[in-house]
């Protein structure tokens, strides 16, 4: 069965998408832990991301890499924390978050709410720098 | 001033170290939320990660993948996740940490003690499988 963000990918579930290549995705999450955590995803399915080859890990560490350098420049933070855990979605994943302090990355921390709107204006914002 | 890990690429102050190369070293945290915590850092001396030059953050990368590929294979866990907040020293640095559930990588846990023992026989744990 294919993964929640398989069917982002294919276009079966919507999503604010941030920025797009032909190997990878990036788009809000949406229970954010902060006003513009984003997640980055290989398009290809794979659970864990160190079992990445090489290459691949690279690439999506590329693309990562111009979408927090964005982000970074979106957001009043005092910078972009990066993290993967991966037990939510067996899709390997990326999230990259705008804090301002520790205590904002804290996996616990009440999840954000904002409207169709704000989202859009949200992924705009970065896309803006990219 | 020199931050606190750039004295420990320099050998000013001890590490247990698990593996280094010319650009990049890797070593137990000493405040470690579980056991095989790792922190991988360039040895030069940079504050926010995404300010590295791509290239520079691709091969800090390459160098982590390597370390979390055989932390894998080193301990008992479900998985690797991985995490950068960088307000804690002001020396780009990557979180390594073997995890069983989502709750292994709050940032808010109690952090485990172990001899020195210890950290020379984890860190020995994971050259194993470099």
């Amino acid at each position: 069965m294919s993964s929640i963000f398989s069917k982002i990918v294919l276009g079966e579930i919507p999503c604010y998408k941030v920025a797009e290549d032909d190997n990878h995705v990036a788009f809000l999450d949406i229970f954010p832990m902060q006003k513009g955590h984003t997640l980055v995803i290989p398009k290809f399915e794979i659970d864990k991301i160190f079992d990445l080859s090489d290459d691949d890990y690279l690439a999506l560490q590329r693309f990562t890499h111009k979408i927090a350098k964005a982000m970074e420049q979106a957001f009043e933070c005092n910078r972009i924390g990066m993290m993967t855990v991966g037990l939510e979605v067996p899709h390997a994943h990326i999230h990259l978050i705008p804090i301002q302090s520790e205590h904002d990355m804290l996996l616990s921390n009440p999840k954000l709410s904002f409207t169709s709107e704000e989202f859009q204006q949200i992924a705009h914002s970065i896309q803006q720098f990219l």
